[in-house]
């Protein structure tokens, strides 16, 4: 079978491997779609080359169907449609004992800590599957992921329905979490620098600001003085960082999307003044992963405007090119892409 | 009558001035202590020049007696011991409306943005009048303002019984948050630079860390590898605000206490990666000031170890130049002390 492998040096490279069986407890997957997200930009380029053991089976935002089950492996069937939750914790650190299992302190993230989807056959525990509905499209599905991280924000944000909420970026998790927001019952400003994307986001019906305008004046009118409820900061820009505070309400609410590598100045002056709350917010837990297949199949999400494009496992370098050059949304892996000529 | 002013250019005057009666709905009181605080000194300092108009006479950590009642006032009677909870909000703004009156978009703080305490007799609103206990002393109750500042500080915390908390400040507000911490069932550790200041934590029974030892681990060892429930940002300090993060659980609370006229470069991959939440904490509601008479009447408070000095009206600028030292923890201003031989 074919997998792409992380090889370090900013190279990704497609080689013949050969599946093994799923072992006890695990079901291998017949991998349909990949997503490639920023954390994979951020391997290939080399940030996480500390933690990811080159080469490297990278990829976590997938979709698939059940291809076999290891020994022990019962409630699913060959052909099941199937995504993945890529969160492997250790159940007995002080986190997961205190009931913050997704984010164990010794949590192995499939697909960075282990490998990850973007080959033909990839064999997890049973207990990461998720189930896809039959009237969920595999391309769509292949934004489960992506949209669970967008639902766990919204949610740790404890947005209700009729709040405002400004989402300071305009990218693929800006724009999953302005449309979970909305599903959501709120109304959703986004703050983006790129035209392109700008109108992008527009045409989705969003309100889109450009950054160079005086957005907090623009947040202040449409709160009616009050301020935003929530702020998402996804952009991951320390500009972006220091006046996300300004479009925030008295006791609103800041969520921390983004990574910010090195630490971020932060009007604290204003967190005080105004007793904000800034919340860190990372992966998922399970009912994320259930609502963001809900909302997928119910349409909420804008998924055909989020795929810009589907390449094969074959070009899979090209795809991380085009994504590190801004030229994409999101590209999606057709793993399978092929698999019949090179079979026949 | 005496009254204290700040008079811009570092200076504290002590002048004579003719006491007002009290208008309708006010209450006059003969102000028996006042105790100086931060933010007196940021004051006399320059620092808020552009929000006080000289001369003014400031003061809001206060005790006294019910001297004079104005038209209309009921359920005070001359003699009363009483506190002033010094906010005064105007009802209609959205943070008013949305319930968060104490700290209003145009919260007028009474000491500060209206004359304070530091007069023989001093008219305010019969509204911002806090009963106190005949039990409670009038020295001790001068610590109910800042008192309910760290009740405000460990509630918004959602503190329970049994959490850990790190309490990074040793000054007064730190020791306050700490005793309160304690009077909650909390187990409190306070890290402070000064080894005076850090002795006098110890003896009030307090586990006392010298931030040049390896605190993070210290705390990493006395929590089970957690990490503390609560970090309280007490000192002010840009590298007590980077480590701060480095004390916190999983979805620990780090809240920011202090005032920090500056953006302060915050550690935000670790809010991210384990999910922090970062409280801002200002002032005080109804409750905290309820709660903080409780505190100080059951002995909860070390109120004579926080006192480090009571000093009369005319001393006002030596009171104020000993705390700009670091000379005291807290220093009180015998208001009313000579009050006999002058009218004599
Ligand atoms: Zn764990
Ligand atoms: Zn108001």
């Amino acid at each position: 079978m074919l997998a792409a492998h992380y090889a370090g040096n900013r190279t990704m490279t497609v080689d013949e491997a050969d599946p093994a069986p799923p072992g006890p407890g695990e079901v291998q997957i017949a991998v349909a779609y990949n997503g490639i997200c920023g954390t994979d930009l951020h391997i290939l380029a080399g940030h996480m080359d500390a933690r990811v053991d080159v080469p490297a089976v990278i990829g976590h935002e997938m979709s698939g169907t059940v291809a076999a089950l290891g020994d022990g492996v019962e409630g699913w069937a060959v052909g099941d449609p199937v995504t993945v939750m890529p969160l492997a914790w250790d159940g007995t650190c002080p986190a997961c004992l205190a009931g913050n299992s997704h984010i164990c302190q010794n949590l192995d993230f499939v697909g960075i800590d282990s490998p990850g989807a973007l080959q033909r056959r990839w064999n997890v525990d049973a207990g990461l599957l998720v189930p896809l509905p039959a009237t969920l499209s595999l391309q769509h599905a292949a934004l489960v992921e992506p949209t669970a991280v967008a639902v766990h924000d919204v949610r740790r944000a404890e947005l209700e329905p009729g709040q405002k909420a400004v989402v300071i970026g305009g990218g693929p998790i800006g724009v999953l979490i302005a449309a979970v927001a909305r599903s959501f019952g709120a109304d959703v400003v986004v703050v983006e620098l790129d035209p392109k994307r700008r109108s992008q986001v527009a045409d989705l019906g969003f309100t889109a600001l450009d950054p160079r305008d005086d957005t907090v004046a623009a947040v202040e009118d449409w709160t009616g003085g009050a301020g935003a409820d929530v702020v998402f900061e996804v952009s991951g820009a320390a500009a972006a960082v220091l006046g996300a505070v300004d479009y925030a309400k008295v006791r609103g609410t800041l969520v921390v999307v983004a990574i910010h590598p090195e630490p971020r100045p932060i009007n604290l002056q204003r967190v005080f003044w105004r007793e904000l709350r800034l919340l860190g917010a990372r992966v998922y837990q399970r009912q994320d992963f259930d609502t963001a297949v809900a909302l997928l199949d119910a349409g909420e999400i804008p998924a055909d405007a989020l795929i810009t494009k589907v390449m094969p496992l074959a070009e899979v370098q090209a795809a991380f090119d085009a994504l590190t050059g801004g030229e994409a949304m999101k590209i999606l892996i057709d793993v399978q892409a092929g698999e019949q000529s090179e079979a026949a």
